[in-house]
């Protein structure tokens, strides 16, 4: 029996970077947590503990502060980009460089209506996420993935919602449901079609945030549900119909249950009105929707 | 030795109620955390577990549940406290009824601008919460205690705060900043004047929250901060001002440090624009602000 | 109306110190959380801004850590005891200090059934607490306050557990359970009954700390419960009868349901057997247990 | 274009199981967190909202229930797959049963130095968890696929460690370290080598956890370590040496941080003594050790 080295990669992980870009008395704020992986010729520090090719992930960490500085008001989709760049160049042995980031939003603090130009409350409703694979090809050129998401995003809707005609075997209590409370917290990716760094660089990355998460929303709100595998469905084809240069969006949408209570030991009927919000456990629906000629989803895609 | 009980109370915690109201195809969300504290005479359970005048958190529960469909609508202050009254007025041996509540705000979700009547994302912002203390008096009636509050939100400015002239002994290494971000996470409760239930009931607790939270925040952007124990006070100070109602402010707030990051080994300037977001450790700057006549605190108001 | 300052602190919180100490090749752990409050004259920082009497959080955090390798393999209590010294000691406006601890627990790992002298692994079993206040007294000398404690312990017996007996009301629908599971997450802490700085720093706070939570964990498995609040009183009892220099515990105990699975629906029993661990809401029971003649509390227990 | 469902499944997650089995007077626990997903023919939910196909995710939540009464006190890995096979024959659509389980451990509580016989407290130490997939075949028989592993387990080593001879580049500040501690929190998984579900059941799964997670402890406290690289694979290495029915195993190991403090301002000399324990950011070092005849993961071993 011999023993073997599989996949492997390191790296430094949650950097907590803010920058700050001030134009004319006006700040602006990007808050990043990124996250940096190495892949590529690492045999000799995991068999042998030569480190010799070993870049520390302290470096990376100093390199992401550095590249904030230089490199400012960047959508993260472009900063992750410009951080493999970096690691493949600079890097002979490198031959995947990954970047993950969570960007926080900050709103304007509103004095008497108007926006304050330097002081902000942070928006939780989301966190927008962001991960680039730039791997290196046989040839020597690289090859992009990039993909864009968002999560920890709840929303709930209140109408328009039935659950029935599923299936009844042995183990199935659950009645029908003609008129339910829909809500999920999503975790959302979807996938950008070009595979070239150079021109995803300079794609439009905050417009096709805002178009791909309006419409997300918009169909959650407008669809009427048979069921939450057909509103994910909606909802994706909606965002790749609506933003074409999204090749594929992948979803994890938990059923987040809230429980009809029974009032009727109190002599009070419960007209679809008062709810028990549970914790688990949950549904848990999970797809992906294609453009059907979406190119391959490389190492962007973990498989399940 | 003899061993005796000393204080104590019971309830249920986090009941997780959520009421929808329906108005002419317009719904409405009330989401509430609601936890249920009784004391009084429950030696017997203690001392020897005769439950006779026990009554059980489970049946705390259940009337969580049948009130919020009686009482839909309600702010939570004004739940709470119709919550407290039912206690004291049913169990005659309960001598205090305490209702801690968390809301969680719900936004309409926007479709082509326009919001949605029956679908919300929820907007984590911030959490509102409530604080009632309801005590029966020895004569029989009863004194209630109200606060409100905030949770969870973030803030931060990145002008107008500075920390000089402060002590240097033995133990300091820290510069003077005469320019420095200032974050916080806001832990925020304020204490209304009145005791009297029925006048609490018919307070607007709607308005009186929007008040204080606007003002709180307007004083956060505007004040130039000398240090966040300054800070704190005029944020209290301005929101009883504006909110006479208010007799005491009362906030905890942890100064989330953000270090500028040495960019010198690498040949680059920091002016400013670069920092690290830290974790931990924090300072933690903690103080109460109080109208001159404020009354009495009672139990709503832990002692540190 | 007239704005006034109330009751304040500040200081750092969380600093997070592991502190090594070699043995001739044996090598031992404290790792503590350590946050320190100040109390004192610090109207003017609030009021105008001047920092002139602040020692600022970041030399707090430098004075843990210096304290950390002077004073090595010290209990937490007698850590924060010197801590609390040495802040009231050197600066004089300083009237009340503070100090909470978490000590983590650390196993050596087995290596062929023989612990090894410097690998190790963390047993989050239990989170060891303490709390230390040191006042100024009017007459210049110092009065403390010491609790320990344990938090995250979770425990739980499968029998000798019944819940009966209880008050019904109209909201009641709990059956009466004559064996149940009953499971809790014990916070207790409890206080030491001497306020003399030097002999509270002599004392044996490791032997105080196993007696006490040995003799609770041993009352909770055998006693017979009627009720949780029942145990809650054996509990603190049994600690302060085996470890007389406790005069009072405080103990807060959620009671973490466990509710039978109806199987009848599939053609099953259930004969107590199965259960479903239930998130929220949750029982939540609180109380002291005191002997006659403790002393006052302080401010070392906050009021509920 | 047209838009296409791609992979998709979906199924109950978190289901909290306690099982307790009793045997003349000791009682034992099986506490068990259980998600189960399946994947097949599901085209009609997601494309029209036809549920026909659709076993609802309540329904599986009671069967995880009914089947932990009937088949008692079995290892997490052979409760999967008595899951996976049942959802497989019962449903002749579903071409993919997946089951995740995290067991939670117990330990007695000890009374006068006895383990009582029906009381416990959690031993949070370790989580313990196992991942089974089983596929439908084209040939209609079934293919599966077991990992067990761990999770939550944090170590430490105080001697034995270093990590010298690391490339140096433009961003590179970090000084070479001949001494340091090293830690980690270990998210572990291995796979077995067997594809068939009958003998996959009759294993002794609990021997194999055992054998693996001390072989995997002791490795690391006796490991000289050049980097964390190296050990992880020596850990890997002799987990599978030792348990040879172990043909891979994957660890995800963050570097956990603990940075000496620079004690030299206060005149005071750090000699390896004093460290704070870093949050963020951390290093985190992946890889697969493999044996060189294992069969292919199938879908049990994500993709990164």
């Amino acid at each position: 029996m011999k023993i073997q080295l599989g996949e492997n990669r390191y790296g430094k992980a949650e950097n907590r970077v803010v920058r700050i870009t001030r134009k004319q008395g006006t700040h602006h704020i990007l808050d990043l947590n990124v996250s940096v992986q190495l892949s590529g010729d690492f045999d000799d520090t995991h068999l042998n503990g030569s480190n010799a090719k070993v870049l520390p992930t302290d470096t990376q960490k100093n390199t992401v502060f550095a590249f904030a500085q230089k490199f400012p008001a960047m959508e993260p989709e472009a900063f992750g980009l410009t951080l493999c760049e970096h690691f493949l160049d600079s890097q002979s042995h490198v031959t995947r460089a990954e970047v993950r980031l969570e960007q926080y939003v900050w709103d304007r603090i509103l004095v008497d209506g108007k926006p304050h130009p330097r002081a902000f409350q942070k928006n939780t409703t989301l966190t927008r996420t962001a991960r680039v694979v730039v791997d290196r090809t046989p040839n020597g050129s690289k090859e992009a993935f990039v993909s864009s998401g968002v999560e920890d995003l709840v929303i709930l809707k209140t109408s328009d919602s039935e659950f029935t005609g599923f299936i009844k075997d042995h183990y199935t209590t659950l009645p029908e449901a003609t008129d339910r409370i829909m809500a999920t917290q999503v975790t959302a990716k979807w996938r950008h079609d070009s595979h070239d760094v150079q021109s995803l660089k300079k794609k439009d990355f905050a417009k096709s945030f805002t178009v791909a998460t309006e419409r997300m929303l918009a169909t959650f709100a407008k669809h009427y549900s048979l069921s939450l595998q057909q509103t994910l469905f909606e909802m994706g084809k909606e965002m790749i119909t609506q933003q074409p240069d999204i090749c594929s969006v992948r979803m994890s949408l938990p059923n987040k249950h809230h429980f009809l209570v029974d009032l009727s030991p109190f002599g009070q009927e419960n007209k679809n009105e008062v709810f028990i919000a549970a914790d688990r456990p949950y549904g848990l629906i999970e797809a992906v929707v294609n453009r059907d000629d979406a190119p391959d989803a490389g190492f962007i895609w973990p498989a399940w």
